[in-house]
């Protein structure tokens, strides 16, 4: 039988077979809510790209652009990280490249997968569905910060194992810890994560609206895939 | 003020400064466990060793020995990796070189910080009354399973951040979750780890003797201390 797995973080990627499963990327605050979001709204492409200097090229060539560092949007770029500077006409149809401190990371790091799935909150139902039929072992991969775990991207890990767990094993304790993290905090999740590190980052720079909207499950049948080095709407 | 900190993996370990923190390093099933109890019985000095041919050197040299790898003890040592196995008077003064599977390498590991302590369920309440007046962050290293995390682990860890959250910051969700999760746990530590990994690997292999005893809090009043390459009681 198939099975569910969880990776807590792209620096354990290295301990997983990722050749034989599909890879759901998440990076809940806010890189993967964003992309969602984005297609949603009706980008046609996103780019992830690794540097600023690589992000700054594709505009020089016509490409929308999306950035941030540490939570804040760098000098020159059109859209920052939040999911609410997709919501306009501007990106109908655009092509995006978007490079973030931790999300975008693990998206590339994922490439050698069956297929790279870019999941969130807003999409968890549309996920499940699909995945459920796969004939594939899967792979949640958190994209942490900076390295480390982080409460609320295990938090959708456990959500999706939740979802999944008649039709996949669960055989490691990632995705144990996962779904009873998830089943601990999905009455509340808003108020679970309240103290959690990326939180209080948010709420420092004054970005806390997004939280709530990141948090929202099954806002969008929208799923992302990497095809070659972009990602589409499947 | 000071913070504790855990860190789920060895492999993660680089993501943190050991150098200004007391490591503590718990290996629940069953390293850290076994450590505990031998001293306990009288050990006097335990020295971990990365490799089975660097054991068997040191039996040369006199040594006891206890050694063990995917769960059960290779043919040619005293000791195996079962707390049981050091409820003997053959022990009481005795040196032992002891390697395992992922025990010893997080202590060997964490050699460059201010202090490193071998923690378990255990000795749990002695720690947290030696840690509670110490002047440096705490970081728990949990050994985790082949550079994974795993549950046994990160629910000692979230013992000893409950035990330690009046006195010690939580900054990192890390710690945090390891906190919640061991809080559903705490009332049945034996159901909630029943479906662990490693639980289901001990009881294949007929060792699950050990597991309520290695789950037990405060049966011991000892403080395993690192002093150069040796385990001492403090």
């Amino acid at each position: 039988m198939k099975q569910i797995d969880v990776c807590f973080t792209p620096e354990l990627l290295h301990l997983h077979q990722v050749e034989n499963s599909i890879v759901v990327v998440v990076d809940i605050f806010r890189a993967t809510s964003c992309m969602v979001t984005a297609f949603a709204y009706g980008v046609s492409k996103i780019l992830p790209v690794a540097t600023l200097a690589e992000c700054r090229k594709y505009q020089e060539m016509g490409y929308l652009t999306a950035a941030e560092r540490d939570g804040l949007k760098p000098d020159g770029f059109e859209l920052d990280n939040s999911p609410f500077s997709y919501m306009t006409e501007q990106v109908a149809g655009a092509t995006i490249a978007v490079t973030t401190t931790n999300g975008t990371l693990a998206i590339t790091r994922s490439r050698a997968a069956v297929k790279v799935l870019v999941g969130a909150f807003l999409n968890l139902g549309a996920m499940a569905d699909y995945l459920r039929n796969q004939q594939y072992d899967i792979l949640v991969l958190c994209a942490g910060w900076r390295g480390k775990p982080n409460l609320e991207d295990t938090l959708f890990a456990g959500a999706l194992v939740e979802r999944l767990q008649e039709d996949f094993l669960i055989l490691e304790d990632s995705p144990l810890m996962a779904l009873r993290q998830y089943q601990q905090a999905k009455d509340n999740l808003l108020g679970y994560v309240a103290n959690s590190s990326h939180v209080r980052r948010l709420q420092r720079l004054g970005i806390q609206k997004d939280i709530p909207y990141c948090l929202q499950a099954d806002l969008y049948d929208v799923l992302p895939v990497l095809r070659g080095n972009v990602l589409v709407r499947m």
